[in-house]
């Protein structure tokens, strides 16, 4: 496998966690090719070079174009604010680079639209940022399910919870504006979905509740702004396979600080997941003796691939940032023309539709259909 | 307080258990007058007289008429099948008698509005057996919340799982057959509704879907018929008081046995608790240092009332039953004219009110709101 | 089965457990006689009358030989201090009574002995109150440990914690005097020695340490007096059958309220319990492919007797209460000459002489076998 | 901060593992030079060029002596077999480098003392790889005590289990036999006295009782060896400050998979941690309502350092490789002359003293005292 040239376009945090990932994806798996860190760009030509300098790149540049323009530069990271997705990945792919970029997928459906056109008349890999599902955790459900382990699955219930709107008393930031989205819906929904849709299959119809525990929040001088967006989302659905279900989202909840947590009911069986205690799953068969049966919490190691190429034990644990070194490999075998467990651009446009569907959902007050074609 | 004369119908499970908190009572509490076990009736005088003797019941009847007209008998332990409820718990409250019903009150709505008018008609004491408001630990929950421990409330969870109909090989039963209602929904949904009625107020308007995970169950001659009750059922509410939340009920969730799993989240903390685990409730407030902030779980003890009049030594343990010894004291009390925390055939008729606009929900396919009056 | 007459001595805590489970008994397994509630003693004929009333016995008595001497009295539940025990277990005995005595035995290990050696010189069935090994998920562990499910046990860990004695602010009491005995070691040693011996075998030698957290104590004057017991003691122990483990007590752990943690650890698998959890079983069964294994969580149901007597439906829930009711019947079945699960004098003088050993080894610093003839 | 030059020896788990954290300390950070990865040797020329191209090495070798003389190499990892520590570290100290040597020190408690010597004679920078110390659970726990939050200390458990021997089908592999050491007494009980040694103080006195559950273990000819290490090891011990408690060690512990559990009680409160679930921490600190005290399970996050400089959502988890990262930068700041939370050669030699004295307490069947000087 030959070596790649890496671009990276930010450095915030998702460019930082990158950034680790392409440090560590050969060390870690022994099985790719090290890339190279070629060019890395960020907002002035000062952030850039010292940015480069701490990640370990060798060009760095204050303009993003000149970046892309760069020969030796295979593959391109995009981790800027959601609102340049859009522009960045078209000119990449345009470009002829891969393309690994962070989700949600853009601001705007059209924008999603406009990105998934253009991978389709592309021949390159696209990857969205959705690494939650590389979780072996996960994994594992999947391939239990997929032998069978709970038989038919016939329910689902995610939910996705966390604190960081829940201070009644922080002032009002742009995730209250209405420029920001819905609120929950899609700064979390998106989640949720990446993991139904990988998993599961796609959502055919929904209908939402949406809410905001504090219908004002404070702004500098001391009044008070109407919040614009939801914190609190619920969702009744059915995916396209008949299977329903339930999500539920909160960025209001006070104590959750980062709960997916998941149900799976089949006709022989259940599992469950919680992402706050990542390297457990639960399983539960309804098999020997009733004196016998219980919910197992399996450990995740070894026998959890590819847990065995970060820690020999059994164990002792992944990190959340682990998760990005599994899709920098996953992005890597894509390119190599192996099969690879990634969300593109176009089923990432089928989440954002999904999203989309529940907001008309909590607009119209009932079952809506989701549009996927 | 003068000692009371007990009736009591039917001795299947609840039966049992009413026996027992009738046993337990006094020696349990030593702030009541020992009830006088008067009268048992079953539907013979066989099974009568022999669970008498070993219930402690001084006369036995096989016709339940015979108990109500027994004028030692003060209350009357209704524990028959639902179908029974209306006509006995009219009866007994026509005859003077106070009423002590299990749950839920009937299987049709008109039933419950008679017993409910039945009830108004009379000065007795009416009571239903939602033994689950009895915990400690949601009477805790009540008074933390109430003390502004998490702030003002404003999205509730609620989910129950049981798993005994989830074997899928198992024939068609009577709860498969429409004449037993609509499923989940009511067999179960009255005791998610009767924690959010107690605790929290009444529910004013719902969006519902159900599922039927096993299509058709085999009858004794080998063939499949069409199951008509949904063991699933899924729904959006709003209270009265504005708030939000979710109801998500299975009685096909393999692993899940007596599951009522609370989430209640307000402006200043998160309060969890699930009837699995009875003697535990969790609570987060968003006070102190952010580095100590965590989910306490608080064991209940004495300071948790009345857990102390079971047990002196706190984290050892109420069990089911024990809640059913708490309700009994509390009809004693309402009886002698103190305040009491029950449900009564009023707010049991709220209930099923809200059951069945839950029914008409999944049947139009949108929000429906709550008839209360 | 004939119903036996009962005598009660003590009315505090541990008498109020013996009253409610005479009374429930019957109820609830069915297949027992009702017991009559013949003769209860307290202090003062005042207190008897009221209490007999309250518990539902029909005679009262200030004087405890009266009721010994009541010759409608079979079965004399003892529950007084435990000074008083010996006295009256050796009385009840000669008088041709069984006895159902509350733990510890005796407060000197030479009452103990002569307790036993009365029990030896009559025909009447003794018991000690160690309800603890009646909790139907122990009794589960044994018989999965009997089928081989864990293979070979080889070593046990027993943690009994309280907090009882925790608050360094409290006053000096009655057991941080030396004539309460050595402290947590007889004071909760008996617990986890009552479990080892009746599940795993006798004790055949130990090593102690023991510790004072707190060394003084304010008495009312204010000033500080010397604490004389140990409130915390660990132990490495050998059984006779070799197997070794760890006995740790503490009634100094701040936030245990009635942990009686037990880990076994076979040759195939694992078995996990804790009492403050008490309806609940741990087991990792090495079988099967690893990527699967874990801690099963076992709730227990009907399929783990005798919770079905109480409760029909799993995952509902026995309480600490319980026990004792299940105690009474193995009493009443002991009595009628059938199997029962008991400790007897003969078995508690074994645990006994285990705890003297302990203390001497702390005196002596070193190993020190158990004696045990 | 001047880049440094580092030269790694040994590409097994550990080697990988110093590998992924050179690679990622400075992008994590932020706040250190991105060091030089310079020279890594292996047995092989042509395995140290495989790995160094994998790793990001400049220069390889077969001869970790060139290495060692590389003049730009500034710190030297350690990570091959055990028995080659103290050479290697004693010449690169010679050769004025720094040195990151892993754990356990060395397979005699001579060859640490030697370098634990060389150690003291330069002035250069040493540490061990304890890595566990490092995690901010359990720096979050040591602050808490520090600052009162459970007032006084007064007993520490330590359990640490895994269960790679459990399997008695296993063959005899070099662990079983005597030259590995005294089995989980070194194996593992280096990492429970890490953790005691630097948070709560030297170990002054210790009991300890080893078992082997498995006495024998087949070969290749298929006839049985007789196991000579133990896999099973509990101590009870007194800390130099009086401090008294237990270690419980064992590597034939089905189920558990890296379990370090932890719990330290003291005069106002109790903190509980497991490695299992690395990033928890449980607190219960008496103070406020006894109805409102309970455990609270905190969740790191950024509030606690360096947790937020891997992830700025709180909640997210770090994993065990992570650990590795902070000891590199902790390293990096050493050798910067700041303050450093590390175990250097003369706090290690101290931990093997320790299991030193405990295995002699084994051979002599009593309590032994630590000879730390």
């Amino acid at each position: 496998m030959k070596s790649l040239g890496v671009g990276l376009i930010g450095t915030g945090y998702m460019g930082k966690c990158h950034a680790l990932a392409w440090n560590a994806v050969a060390p870690t798996f022994g099985d790719v090719a090290r890339p190279h860190l070629v060019h890395l760009a960020e907002i002035t030509d000062d952030l850039a070079a010292r940015k480069a300098a701490e990640f370990g790149f060798a060009r760095a540049s204050g303009d993003w174009r000149a970046l892309i323009a760069d020969p030796e530069v295979d593959i391109v990271s995009i981790t800027t604010p959601n609102a340049f997705h859009a522009e960045m990945a078209i000119a990449a792919l345009e470009a002829g680079k891969h393309v690994w970029c962070e989700k949600p997928m853009a601001t705007a459906l059209g924008d999603a639209e406009a990105m998934a056109e253009a991978a389709r008349r592309s021949a390159q890999v696209t990857a969205l940022g959705y690494n939650y599902i590389q979780n072996p955790a996960l994994n594992h459900m999947k391939s239990l399910v997929d032998s069978g382990s709970i038989g038919t699955v016939n329910q689902i219930r995610i939910e996705m919870d966390e604190d960081f709107m829940a201070d009644a008393a922080a002032p009002f930031g742009w995730k209250s504006a209405a420029g920001s989205g819905h609120g929950a819906l899609d700064d979390f929904g998106v989640h949720p979905l990446s993991l139904l849709t990988v998993f599961f299959g796609r959502v055919a119809r929904v209908v939402t509740d949406m809410a905001k525990p504090y219908p004002t929040r404070r702004v500098e001088d001391g009044t008070a702004r109407p919040v614009e967006t939801a914190d609190i989302a619920n969702i009744l659905f059915r995916l396209e396979n008949g299977v329903g279900g339930t999500i539920q989202l909160s960025r209001s909840a006070w104590g959750r600080k980062g709960r997916i947590a998941l149900q799976v009911f089949g006709s022989e069986g259940t599992i469950l997941f919680d992402q706050e205690r990542m390297n457990e799953l639960q399983i539960y068969e309804a098999r020997g003796a009733p004196a016998s049966q219980g919910f197992r919490t399996i450990l995740m190691g070894p026998s959890h691939p590819p847990y065995g190429r970060f820690v020999v034990a059994p164990g002792h644990g992944l990190g959340f940032n682990d998760l990005k070194v599994i899709e920098a490999r996953a992005i890597l075998r894509a390119i190599a023309g192996e099969p690879a467990h990634l969300i593109d651009f176009e089923t990432g446009l089928s989440i954002e539709r999904t999203v989309d569907a529940m907001a008309r959902s909590f607009a119209s007050g009932g079952w809506v259909d989701v549009n996927h074609s």
